[in-house]
């Protein structure tokens, strides 16, 4: 080795250590907390104090609320909860970007609505459409094909499509606070599971990538699929016919079908998870019930009682009624989405 | 302590040196195999080395068949395949006990089939009356009250119960050699999964004590439920009204909607599991089905492709065709049950 290059790798090294040290003075200093805090995107307050002292009890094998791990379970709401839903939830966004993809070989759709609505960007008649206009909507785009083409259609859109007010990919749009609170739940024990109104298959290709939660550990609504042996093998086929609606009444149904047991801790940000929460709620022992509550205009979005989209108002009530944790987003967390931090 | 005590103890540690002994010397001559076999009860021959050679390929990191941990998915039927399933479906019996058991209720059961068979233990009646008189007792035995409640009736059955062949626990009519592979596959990153045609409210309550199996690892046929907010809180009432029948096509639908990922391994004894097994076997990689054939009328029972209960028939045309694994229970397994084994 050239004797010329010592100097180089000595000031490597040192820039090496410099890093290393400002990245830990940075640990140490954000929130006043130590280096290796799980949750450093979650600001002091009765929110943050709720969850960790929620965990360490669970997990106190000599406390009185000691959980055994198998029991350790924990649900997700996904819109609104681990990720963004405004505008509108970005299924939605897919559907109509999925439209635009088929309407060549579909020339009835530029005077069929909804499809216009979506053809001439026109939200309000997509909206006047209503329920079943939505309904039309994922079926022409959802169904048809097999399980398999269907999650390549999905791979491809969340790793390509964007915001239209962030123009970042939809996928970075989740919340960091939630990536810790994941992690800091399945470092104690817990098994994380999805519990979304939201498609399965349209969660199931990224969120073990991004949530870190497999397909397995992933409920939602669903449409029939049915199985056909075709010359190529076997496929199971996509039809225009809805199976499961995991929302409401029956997140706690999608539960006990899917999981099997109550969970102790469960996680929503809308009226649609109320009853996952009392279900929650209601079994033996210490449990952990929240919500997410979008209170940074600036940031993400602020809306509550009043919004189309997720709205906040009986689970509100009821939350404040049973003392469950809510959490303001516009003060619980220092940084909303994974690209404001180096972290 | 007495000195008298002494002799007694030495005694006791000598018989327990000598107890342990006996069962190291019997683990390394068992099948002239070391200590530590993961698969003691399986004898030398195709279905124990198409099982290891399988398992060994898909965890050898440097191998071209390796499979990451997160998809090494292992599904298994139930009845036939993890435990008997004769005379009839252990369920069947299950249902039965409980139309006794309620009758004191239904004074009309005692003249209207197939009650009027269950309770006269007339088995032909019961025959006569077909798909829809099971689907009666069924719904009569297995809806309507809760699902904790339901949970509750099934423990107890489950704890209690006994096989009339055998005058055992049902529980205990589980195959030993199986439970070894089950521990194994574990062993070696699997995620082990049921896939039963069986009522998941009924294998949920036992299965995760006694397989291994988590609730929420485990599929099967299911009823309608709703969620109902009492005032003592909220309850999930069971309908009389099927909502999933797991069996032949449709086990793939149920792997696709609970598990969302394809499986590497399938085990199977019917005609029922043959979708399954098909699904499976059409992925990339590496792949294992098996099937249990039940060949052994002394130990358990024999019977295949002429069988009502659990026929065995263009499962084991299409395994021969394409070489899977068959399990013959007579020559493959050295012991049945695990009460034939200090084990």
């Amino acid at each position: 080795m050239s004797k010329t290059i010592y100097p180089i790798i000595i000031w490597l090294m040192v820039a090496m250590l410099i890093s290393a040290c400002s990245q830990d003075c940075q640990d140490q200093d954000h929130q006043g907390r130590q280096a290796g805090d799980p949750l450093p995107s979650w600001n002091d307050g009765a929110a943050r104090l709720s969850i960790v002292e929620f965990v360490q009890a669970v997990t106190d094998e000599t406390g009185p609320d000691f959980v055994p791990a198998p029991e350790r379970i924990a649900v997700f709401d996904n819109d609104g909860t681990l990720w963004s839903e405004k505008p509108v939830y970005f299924q939605l966004y897919f559907a109509m970007d999925r439209v635009k993809e088929l309407a060549a070989d579909h020339p009835e759709w530029k005077t069929t609505q909804p499809f216009q609505a979506v053809l001439e960007n026109d939200m309000e008649a997509l909206a006047a459409s209503g329920e079943r206009g939505i309904l039309e909507l994922v079926m022409a785009t959802h169904a048809g094909g097999t399980t398999e083409e269907f999650t390549t259609v999905v791979s491809d859109w969340i790793d390509n499509a964007r915001h239209p007010r962030f123009d970042r990919l939809y996928r970075e749009l989740v919340f960091q606070p939630m990536l810790e609170l994941l992690d800091y739940l399945r470092a104690n024990g817990f098994k994380t599971f999805i519990v979304s109104g939201g498609g399965i298959d349209f969660m199931r290709p990224w969120v073990e990538e991004v949530y870190g939660i497999p397909p397995e550990q992933t409920i939602g609504s669903r449409i029939k699929t049915v199985f056909e042996m075709r010359e190529s093998g076997p496929v199971l086929v996509r039809l225009a016919e809805l199976d499961f609606i995991d929302d409401k009444g029956t997140k706690p149904v999608g539960i006990h079908n899917m999981i099997g047991r109550r969970p102790i801790a469960a996680f929503g940000n809308s009226d649609g998870d109320l009853q996952m929460l009392q279900w929650t709620a209601a079994g033996l022992g210490l449990r952990l019930m929240a919500l997410v509550h979008h209170t940074d205009a600036e940031r993400e979005w602020a809306y509550d009682r009043d919004s189309h989209v997720g709205r906040l108002d009986q689970a509100l009530t009821e939350a404040e009624k049973n003392g469950w944790t809510v959490v303001d987003m516009k003060n619980d967390w220092d940084v909303i989405y994974p690209h404001e931090t180096n972290r």
